[in-house]
């Protein structure tokens, strides 16, 4: 298989999620990354926007000029590639529980973390961010606060975001935490089952190897 | 196989990409459905904030007491339970460009209208926006109008949303319309291409029967 060139930015939150789950299949090898420096809004400029509409990172190309973005689309193809997903379920029920619990955490705790970095702080500066709505930031600010206490509940009761296996939603609330920890909103501290979580996912070697991992 | 109970509302446009996911897959006779009430913030009350933390619809119960939220998830369980996915696609290439055209319809058309429905109008009433923030819902109508024209320029090169064959992403680029005409934010007219799209759309039986079907 050829070498795929990955269009990332070491440290980003969603950018963590496909570094995560390649490395969580061993994949490091197959790509090449590529640097887009968001500080400079280069992710909004024709040349990356050619390669995905939205303007985000990460874009992942997998063959020459086939780019796919969105992290949990990237994360479905990397993840199914030797035709034996460790990330994204296997039957359907397990399937239909990942992708609920990976896509709740994006709505309710990375993504309201995103809109509150781009909207109520400086987020990228100003070049970057032409609109910005601070009190819709605030309220998503208090949504991801809010969610964090819901992720509390559902790992006192289960090892893991979806269950008893490690998986995509997992990565996703590690991001999540990511984004949290950057901006400075702190897990709360009676959230002990996701204090006690997050602990342990930090000694994955995925998640060790998140900002220092290429090949170049 | 035991009968599944899905908790909906019908004409909802969330709601309307399981149904068509269900007709899809020829699956209408496994469920039993169970009217919430949107308008009457039934969706908000503790019984179905229960079955789905973020308190929507629809909500899928697979087997007695486990629920699946999201319309992506639940269209991953019901499209695999055969072991012959149609709308999600069967090699990696399919599913990631299938999950990336598919979340791309929602984070540029279908939840953006949705924002705008609940932030700009008066959505479901007083008594379910409780918050409402009007210059961030006029921002999301203009990014789903933006939207509409990146999916025409999508239909221009290719039949479907995400390639050759139909999928769960040409559903939710039909949420997406669906919502769009709710509100009374039409297709632009030079919008071609998507506009000779939705018209085929419309001819699928998964669609003419996405509101009556009911088996009660
Ligand atoms: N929906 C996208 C979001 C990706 C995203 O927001 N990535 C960050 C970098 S970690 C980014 O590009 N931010 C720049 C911006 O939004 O201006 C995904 O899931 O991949
Ligand atoms: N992220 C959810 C969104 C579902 C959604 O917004 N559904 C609508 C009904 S079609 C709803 O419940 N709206 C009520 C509300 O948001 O208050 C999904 O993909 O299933």
């Amino acid at each position: 298989m050829g070498q795929m060139k990955i269009y990332d930015f070491p440290g980003g939150p969603y950018v963590t999620r496909v570094r995560m789950a390649l490395a969580e299949n061993n994949l490091q090898s197959l790509v090449e990354y590529v640097l887009v420096d968001l500080t400079k809004g280069e992710h909004k400029k024709p040349d990356l926007l050619a390669k995905n509409y939205s303007g985000t990172l990460p874009v992942l190309e997998i063959e020459p000029g086939l780019f796919l973005s969105e992290c949990t689309a990237i994360t479905e193809y990397l993840d199914n590639l030797d035709g034996k997903p460790k990330l994204t379920g296997v039957t359907p029920k397990e399937k239909g529980i990942i992708h609920m619990m990976n896509h709740r955490a994006e709505i309710e705790l990375l993504d309201p973390f995103s809109v509150y970095f781009h909207n109520s702080t400086p987020g990228l500066g100003p070049e970057v961010e032409i609109y910005q709505n601070n009190e819709w930031g605030l309220h998503q600010r208090a949504k991801s606060v809010k969610g964090m206490h819901y992720f509390d509940s559902v790992l006192r009761k289960q090892p893991f975001i979806a269950g008893n296996t490690f998986s995509m939603a997992d990565i996703t609330v590690v991001g999540g935490l990511i984004f949290g920890a950057m901006l400075k909103v702190p897990i709360p501290e009676e959230c002990d089952a996701l204090i006690e979580w997050y602990a342990r996912m930090q000694t994955r070697s995925s998640f060790i190897n998140r900002v220092t991992m290429s090949n170049s």
